[in-house]
């Protein structure tokens, strides 16, 4: 019953065996190997876009800056959720990335709606040199509260990025998660829709540390070098980043896992509905927000469920307070039909 | 013959047992499970430290630059020998992270005298508010050239850092052969000088991509994992750089690993010496810088050595290039034996 | 009629006597000059602050960005009005200078209530190093809508800053404007509350381009001098600020003229009161938030009067617009009542 | 005897004289007024480039700083004479401006030869992502020890940077100073060599302060309109930088003003050579650097003469100190020879 985070669980064995397979003889580094360029090539053919530069980097909030450090100048803002991770979980790298951009926070969720962008991005046109310039738009799916942008969504909010001009990036720490819950390619959830960098994550999804930017302008491609090493973020053995993403993209391991945590999910969603449990998140991949009494949150913590609580849990028990649950590639059923087991025994 | 560097070999095969035995089970991100905490624990008794705060992240840039942005404001300079790793090879990672420090070079080469430190800091004294302030001094052991700092010279070089009341920050990334080729403890080549935060480098001995951060003044600690945090260096998935410091912490790995290093750069500098080459390198640990004619440089690179030449290849035949050689924990003696006879013959 | 804004008048003669008085002769640069000196003493007098370090600058964004960057660091945010000048105006300048710190909006419009700012500061506090740290809190009075909190407002809104032990920055573009309007001293409106930093304004109120940074702890004081030499704000003709802020401090020119402005303001106040306009600012000082039909908007600027609409401009004739009417020192009475006039004239 | 800085005299009186005729009426702020847009095509008229941006700030440092930020990016290295005033008196402002990029120190005094600028350059291509990238050249005339560079020195600078690629700018705090004494227009020392973004100081030649920023390619003109704003250096009563930038242009007063300055030098650095006083400067327009006996500096100090000791002044009577002489405009050809005179005496 550990649905504390997709970063919880254990990376898959072929990941493994596939560093394993990797760690015998000489290389250069800094990915001038062949593993590295062959994944590179992998990622492109994925993606269907053989233009696309292509670089791993080792967290999530790393390749987000860097997306967004090629996307936006110093002087510009970035227009995203009010609840995006970039937003609430990266404690200022966009900021510090991009040289100090501005984060405009469109609605109050963690999915915008294609008016409130449009209405976001025009607020800023009337100043000037004063306020900030419009810079890009940051669209993340699957979103932190755990809802999936429709393709048709993430179109119309593409759309209106591109009325103004401003470039997309995509937060895709749970891409693999997304496009298994739209049942699309990576292609139709990305550069088909306007996507400028999209992230493709693999951390959260069964691989130790590796997150793929994709670069579907490849004019950026050197400034992101550039930015990628001056972060930090430009592994010398790099062969054992591009053996983890190997594995990944070996017989659609990425897309297979992220079947098995959105199975996970979809029978805890549906086990918590039957329940009549106050659900948060509307559509969901393999994150669920919800609402409980405190007492029933600890009586299930109580009973060895392990998942994070979101804001007061010093209220008396009969207060209301948010959880969240997160459904990894390993977490499979039993884990989830205890789970709902034992709630049901809690509300009983 | 594969000496390009020390992170082109393989990682050592416990490195990928340990690996396998923390693949196993659920536990909390970001470094809150119970090997990260051993690990750092472990690091506090090697350097027999019991305050120190230490952390793990990925790259040898980033420990450096974070460590340097906890030492010193963006309005100060970084006192460093002129060929600095932080100078030369990390594209300006540390005045990215010090939010646009300086870096005042000291002397012309890899190393500094304590007479050329003191002499850079008394310079940037006149000048009030116009000037940069005076912030860290940065030593670097082993030096980029493959020059090893004595016990007696560093302590020369922190002393004069301490006189003028300025932190001391040790670039470690080859802290280990250091230490071997010294035949000292860590806490003799760190906090016993007036260090007060080093690197402990792991991934050019043997892991596959840990550096391990030592403050020595806990007062640092938090703003230092902000600082982590904000750069994008903290993994989630923590156990696996945890498990990787792991194996480098039994049973001396991480001092054996480096002897064996040591062991074949000492060969290898034996023979060279031995066949009258012009050696840059004077106070070698694993890495080697020599003079060759280009001819015999591309002589030894057409029988199967592999290494970097510095500068200019593109003269005549004659002319003199330099090359590095950098020998890995596996390079083992018979690769160098095979380096110095191709050489043998070539110059004779 | 020109109300377009408080830096649209001419400066005071007495400014341009200052200035030309002090034109004889030789100085130091740089602050070094007895003219400096002074008026520094004069202003720490004027704010019952005798350990207050004071300095000159030439413009308010520097002023309030130089403030915050000895307030707040690169990881943290600065919790602020929605509608602030530094959020609106200021093009990123306060995160440039505190390197990337965030600001976290408080309420939708230019003021804050002590309940709002309590709940965004206590928003950030579960995520540790995932979001950003507190820091500062920044008020504005006069805000900049034209509303003026009350001495108590003010003190509420930095206890709460103080309950968390946050600072407080206080923008006073419009300091003397507001301490006209609440007829308190300098020091009622800023330390005795509990402001550590304060701009004391003089651009706005009849000076060519000075604001004074008062901060009331001298141990931030060497690091706002570095930080306004590396931002490029230490003038080296010092003496021609000085001379300006001293005119500004000499007979009480500095309220003589805010309250000028805030006579002319309350005429026009009462003027469209009593026309029945719709009027935004509730606690008004110099500046004047309206609502008119568009049509009227353009017959008043057809007539002559010459102010700024906020927003769209676009629609049809009856649409309402926002209008912003601003009275400087030197507007007087006349202006005033030929506007009213004119508005009277195009009402009927 | 007031040769501290040509920042220590008073302005001209044309230049009150301008002040307060431009303090009538009523302006749109930020530059949107008549007479800044006058002054700005004065300086294209000027410089005869009718379609360079102009744009005014108030400070030296402000102008190289952003100068430079709209040249070189955060991962680039701008290469510059050792003791330039961008290295050595700007607090690490063009590091701050820039984002973090670094400063190449070319040569060891404080001007560069093209072979030393070239072998600069051409030392940082090897190293791919790993060093910082090729970014601006920075020249400054007149240099910091006074000397000013040729026509054709200047032309063999821009020279080398073009053949990288490699855009140029021109520190000219005192361009009016270098003009005259090399007898040629603003043209023919900037754009016809090469020169992209041109400082035009006044604040050294009779100012009070403001520099004018030359950016002959119109294409970076927006964004420094944006870095000026973004630094807090947009004034918004303008038209009082433009005022005095007016009295600047007007029947060549910039000229007029620069020739004074260095006629006065010219006389003292004669009477210097026919005293045999060791002159460090070798090619002065109104500063001069020489070395005389610590005790000498004292007895012309004591009997008056204001001017800077360089370096150590705690040495014994006898040792060897450097001195700064500048001539403003004002100082004239009693004072000099007053100096001389003082200096014959003590010698004797």
């Amino acid at each position: 019953m550990f649905f504390a985070s997709d970063n919880s669980g254990p990376a898959h064995p072929a990941v493994l065996d596939a560093l394993t397979a990797a760690n015998t003889g000489y290389t250069l580094g800094y990915g001038n190997d062949d593993l590295t360029r062959e994944v590179q090539q992998k990622i492109r053919d994925l993606f269907e876009a053989p233009e696309a530069a292509v670089y791993l980097v080792g967290t999530g909030t790393a390749a987000n800056a860097l997306a967004l450090s090629v996307l936006c100048q110093p002087f510009e803002t970035v227009f995203c959720a009010a609840r995006a991770h970039i937003v609430e979980d990266e404690c200022n790298a966009p900021e510090f990335y991009t040289g100090g951009a501005k984060l405009t926070l469109v609605g109050d969720g963690d999915q915008m709606t294609p008016a409130q962008l449009r209405s976001a991005i025009e607020a800023e046109e009337n100043r000037g040199v004063h306020g900030p310039q419009r810079g890009a738009v940051s669209i993340t799916n699957v979103a932190e509260l755990g809802n999936t942008y429709s393709l048709a969504e993430l179109a119309a909010l593409c759309d209106v990025a591109k009325e103004f001009g401003l470039p997309v990036h995509l937060d895709g720490a749970r891409f693999s998660q997304a496009c298994a819950a739209l049942n699309c390619t990576p292609a139709e959830m990305s550069w088909k829709l306007g996507v400028d960098v999209a992230v493709f994550g693999g951390t959260k999804n069964g691989l130790m540390g590796v997150e793929a930017v994709v670069i579907f302008d490849p004019k950026r491609a050197y400034e992101f070098e550039l930015r990628r090493k001056r972060g930090g973020h430009l592994f010398s053995k790099h062969r054992y980043l591009a053996a983890q993403m190997n594995a990944f993209l070996t017989d659609d391991l990425w897309l297979n896992l992220a079947q098995k945590a959105n199975d996970s999910a979809a029978l805890l969603y549906n086990g918590l509905e039957e329940l009549g449990v106050d659900l948060i998140t509307q559509t969901p991949a393999n994150v669920i927000f919800f609402n409980l009494p405190l007492g029933a949150h600890k009586a299930l913590q109580k009973a060895g469920a392990v998942y994070y609580l979101m804001g007061d849990e010093t209220g008396p028990d009969a207060s209301i307070v948010t959880g969240r649950l997160v459904c990894d590639w390993s977490i499979g059923s039993a884990g989830v039909e205890r789970f709902l087991s034992e709630l049901r025994r809690i509300l009983a």
